[in-house]
């Protein structure tokens, strides 16, 4: 049983690069009520692959990909707040992306779906909102990927949402996160099972998305955590085939790439990585600073981590120096977590309570 | 005209893991004279793919891979010194490996090649050392891989090289390390052409090994370098291509990945990279401590850099301590270059004084 509603977008939907979308809808669920004032909607943004589904609720009590941080007492307290969140514009999970049927052909889009940027993403979400009848956010949430798309948000519809949350985020990719990103994309490309984007439903290039998907996962965690969990550990049971795993740290990149593969559309992810690589704040005014004035952010909340290596702790400060000299209230915390990029969604101890403190006292 | 001459190894040729080499031999490259005394001798131990041209000499004018450090009057001063350079048992460029001729079959070994360890490429080495009758080195540089090697063959054959110079090296591999080079290793395998190790010479699996060597430039170099060198710079004609390259950063990975791909041989490449996984000097003793004791080694210098993200600059003082532990007279540098591991084939402003400096007060 699932909890996932959908708005219908516009159509066409014009996107910001000139492609157009038919018939296209957005996936999103809720949490807690909205109230009479229709002034306690908070809207969260999501990373790269997670879909609409943050929590569990009710209807469908799967835990969420954000299930520590979201629910009734939670640090996005669902008692308090009416909680949004969106499965982005090109994702694979319930909205329209890649994978969807173009209704024109009755085929999948793959390739012929439009190129899209995190703007879309961003622009698309606040129809999520429109149909809610919500004309004004209490706070944006966004982590990773999200935090890009919350920037992206907050610029294109200024004073919408008064109140930002930039978790492990930045104004824009920098070359080694573009480098990593670019391999995974390749890795994609490259596996002759891609077919140009035309794989079928029984052949994906699962091969390549394997290789995407750990190289991922070696740039979303941190030397440091990998080298007190793991060491020099050797698996039980060695793979016996040539060149096969021996070291725990491999039989956890290979649980991971099981996990990932299947579960999540390869020309979705080309196109959302894509996205990432192309955003830059600074497009919007000429600079950084230009851009994260024009939000008329009041308050925001910024947090990093100072083992990430592919949204480095130097991009969250920029964030939250340029929002202070527009004018704004601004939290600040370079976390030292452990877990590098992903600590978010495993480090709860120390991401809750500056959430929950920054939420509450809204 | 080629300057690199061979070494028969012994027949057969046992490794360390139980395999057996018949008709193996070493390719090297020497400079400079050996004196009357037999006093003066320097061996180079490299990284995962240079071959033993190190520096170019009258009959190969090519620049080799450390030309800015080897010659007359430079660091490795060939005027003082008797250098060597041997290409690593297991490589391609001229020493045999995986894609040699195996007398048995007269096919090439290919993955019937034995299991290979940095304590064989440093064991086979000395049979150089015999052959050129040299009976103890003035000093014995690794940088990378080459550094592990040294430890090995420092091990091996405690006091034979009193002076050791360790590059930007470690005692063992990190499992971040571990899991960069697993990744590598699986986009060759997975490579459909790459055919379990059985590829024809003309249908090399280039898509994963092209992948393989991204990745390794994505850790041979740093961020902070990119940041500063590429930012987000796009290419001036970018491929047309869906996915395909548009930004700087992409088009210098392409260019490096060209120039490898077709240079060397995959399966020696998984046969390298996997020893370096494997490699631990506290296999030689229960503890790196009393491995590096066992050396007995009189002097070290050891350098390390502090953006590298791949031998982390913890590794190098680790061993620096663990040799003035042992009672060795240790010059230690931790350089601040920007180009992260691959920093000693271009920072040669920083690399090349503290190298000669040693060398010459030997």
């Amino acid at each position: 049983m699932t909890a996932t509603r959908h708005v219908d977008l516009p159509s066409p939907y014009v996107l910001r690069r000139g492609g157009q979308l038919f018939g296209a809808r957005l996936a999103y669920e809720t949490w807690g009520e909205l109230s009479a004032a229709r002034d306690n909607a908070v809207l969260i943004l999501t990373g790269l692959s997670p879909g609409a589904h943050a929590a569990s609720c009710a209807q469908d009590p799967t835990p969420g990909w954000w299930e520590a941080m979201v629910g009734p007492g939670r640090a996005i307290d669902t008692r308090r707040h009416f909680v949004i969140c969106v499965n982005s514009l090109g994702s694979c999970k319930g909205s329209t992306g890649a994978a969807s049927i173009d209704p024109a052909t009755g085929q999948p889009y793959r390739l012929s779906f439009p190129e899209l940027t995190l703007e879309d993403v961003a622009a698309s979400s606040k129809h999520v909102l429109d149909a809610l009848g919500i004309t004004h956010l209490r706070a944006l949430i966004g982590p990773s990927m999200g935090g890009m798309t919350t920037l992206a948000f907050a610029v294109l519809f200024p004073g919408f949402a008064a109140n930002l949350v930039l978790i492990s985020t930045a104004p824009h990719s920098l070359p080694f996160a573009t480098a990593i990103r670019s391999v995974q994309r390749e890795a994609i490309r490259r596996d002759p099972a891609w077919k140009n984007g035309d794989y079928s439903a029984d052949a994906w290039p699962e091969n390549g998305f394997r290789i995407a998907r750990k190289l991922g996962m070696v740039t979303y965690r941190s030397p440091q955590e990998w080298r007190s969990r793991f060491g020099r550990k050797r698996v039980n049971t060695p793979d016996p085939r040539p060149f096969e795993r021996e070291f725990e740290v491999e039989a956890y990149l290979d649980a991971h790439a099981d996990r990932f593969v299947g579960s999540f559309d390869p020309n979705s992810y080309l196109y959302l990585s894509r996205a990432m690589d192309w955003f830059d704040l600074a497009d919007h005014g000429g600079a950084v600073d230009i851009a994260l004035a024009k939000t008329q952010a009041k308050r925001a909340l910024v947090i990093g981590v100072t083992t990430d290596i592919l949204f480095p702790i130097e991009q969250q400060r920029e964030i939250a120096e340029g929002l202070r000299h527009a004018g704004a209230i601004v939290e600040y915390h370079a976390l030292p977590s452990i877990q590098g990029h992903d600590s978010f969604l495993v480090d709860f101890e120390r991401f809750a309570p500056p959430v929950g403190d920054f939420l509450n006292s809204l």
